[in-house]
């Protein structure tokens, strides 16, 4: 298939430009076969386009006259997106110029833009943040929503579980993932209604290529006993930013112990090599690119504050789904679901 | 004032009455003041009895026929009260015979049947789980509710605000403690209908011995910036087990980090005594003892795979609760709030 082609919002998040195309640079670097469509101020993307030596062909430079604030509402966000650069990268999906869009910018935004302009997949009533976390298994897990939704009813549970193993399929491998419903207790009565009446459905669904595992808690995303983690955006946020802050608050203690004393000092010189790979793993920038699932288009939010190399994870991230082509799966998924559910509910009457 | 008397249910719990008897030698050690009310099947907490030495008089054994399961339905429960450890334990608070209960057995049934026996505090309509978690900062940060109440509205959010902030005064000894209300964002515009109007509520309550600092995310808890974080039960007890889970993980990754090389195993016999630290810091038997705040009576909840070092930490907890007289201290909190809150609502008519 030919290569992935990836909308890049040039003017989000908190280094702007810079990150941006040192990202690209990055990914360049690695598949040379990418191309990019990068969408921003003319003046401020050229200059830092001037600092690289792309490929020939592979970075085309359109020009947006605005950009999205960090602060701003998604409201006001959204009658500005034809003028604005992630406005402009997302159309730029829509009318098929980009196989994917990637920004860095105010994500309720970019949800709200992205979510009118290439609206939901047949089935789907709202699209879910979706990411890959860290684990000590053999792969990362998949978690949804991540906060693109605040409240959710059991049916957008039931479709981000679907959506959500779709995208293990495609980009982790697994022929049927497991998929758990995160919850504070593991007990079948545990939890509120819409979490006990998902899991009721999500039982019944067994023609569906998951397993379906039950409740699992908070303190289980990381063992690795889970392919796939459907939550409320509430709940996601919360946890993906818990894990994020107490991994911080664990590498700053470890930090104390080793400056603590000379004997402790010249531990770590010694233990440096292999910490490496803690850090390495650890690091939010090598788990960058969440993806909004379930609308008709790729788009992809890399974290705010993401260096190159995040930012060329991020990249990474789109450029695997396109090739996997996770929309034409996802959708196959759900076709299946919506014609079983149809078949039961009729079977029912 | 006399010493804190403390029932303790002897038979909740993954090591049941060892732990439970263990811990009471190790604060007996520390505080020979302390008085037992220890509750269970006689023959099983008396064959642990015998294997300390405690000063006389400073433990009493009640029997109890029966234990509550830890798989058992609240609903359940709450009809065997009478003839359980646990039942017992809470009824020794309600006579006046013990000053708190302690209890390491099944969450729910502890909260239906304290709540039952003991009801709410004039003003309260949901008690709420609330303990100290480990932060970067000078002391500990309150965190409630951590899975108590799975819904609460507006109402039940500023009464926990209240009742965290009154433990932060009399266990942390601050004066006005820092208090935030736990959302996906900062922005005023943030989060659920639920959190917008609690926000509006607590900025209103400038009488209130707190400062209200709005809301904070996830990844804040541990940095230090805030005294008391509020949040309903579902989103707290997530939040919890997610640190906990994470804090676990880290330390795994870092173990295996140790232990990949001679050179790195070398490393870590040598920053031994510092990494101790960040072990003790860590070790949720170092954190243990979370209150139901809200009630007429003091009822602690141990973890329920504490060792005698954690239950020993629940009881001073308990201890110290009773020492400090924190239930007068949210009550006369609770009676300020309302006379303003009512002033308020006449002034507005």
């Amino acid at each position: 298939m030919a290569a992935p082609r990836i909308a890049i919002d040039g003017m989000g998040g908190d280094s702007g430009p810079a990150a941006m195309l040192g990202g690209m640079a990055r990914a360049l670097k690695a598949d040379p076969s990418l191309r990019f469509l990068v969408i921003g101020d003319e003046a401020l993307v050229g200059a830092e386009l001037d600092k690289h030596v792309f490929p020939a062909g592979s970075v085309e430079l359109l020009h947006a006259p605005d950009a999205i604030k960090g602060d701003e509402k998604p409201s006001q966000a959204l009658r500005r997106a034809r003028t604005t650069s992630m406005g402009m990268a997302i159309a730029a999906v829509k009318d098929g110029r980009a196989d994917a869009a990637l920004s860095a910018g105010n994500t309720g935004a970019l949800m709200a833009i992205a979510k009118l302009a290439l609206r939901t997949m047949p089935g789907i009533d709202r699209p879910a943040l979706t990411a890959l976390l860290p684990t000590l298994g053999e792969h990362d897990c998949v978690m949804l929503d991540l906060g693109a939704n605040t409240e959710c009813d059991a049916q957008n549970l039931v479709q981000f579980a679907v959506m959500g193993a779709a995208y293990a399929r495609t980009v982790l491998g697994l022929k049927k993932p497991r998929v758990k419903l995160l919850n504070i207790g593991t007990e079948e009565l545990k939890g509120t209604d819409e979490l006990k009446e998902a899991a009721a459905m999500l039982r019944e669904a067994s023609y569906l290529p998951l397993q379906f595992d039950g409740f699992t808690e908070g303190d289980q995303l990381s063992r690795g006993k889970v392919d796939v983690v459907v939550t409320d955006g509430f709940s996601g946020n919360i946890a993906l930013k818990t894990a994020e802050g107490t991994a911080r608050f664990v590498t700053d203690l470890l930090r104390r112990a080793f400056t603590s004393s000379l004997r402790s000092k010249a531990g770590f010189a010694l233990s440096k090599p292999a910490l490496h790979m803690l850090k390495v793993h650890l690091d939010p920038n090598n788990h960058n690119g969440a993806v909004f699932l379930g609308l008709n288009g790729l788009v992809v939010k890399s974290h705010g504050g993401a260096t190159p190399k995040g930012i060329c994870n991020a990249i990474n991230v789109a450029a695997r789904m396109v090739r996997n082509d996770l929309a034409r799966q996802v959708g196959e998924d759900l076709d299946n679901f919506r014609a079983h559910a149809f078949n039961g509910s009729e079977a029912a009457k």
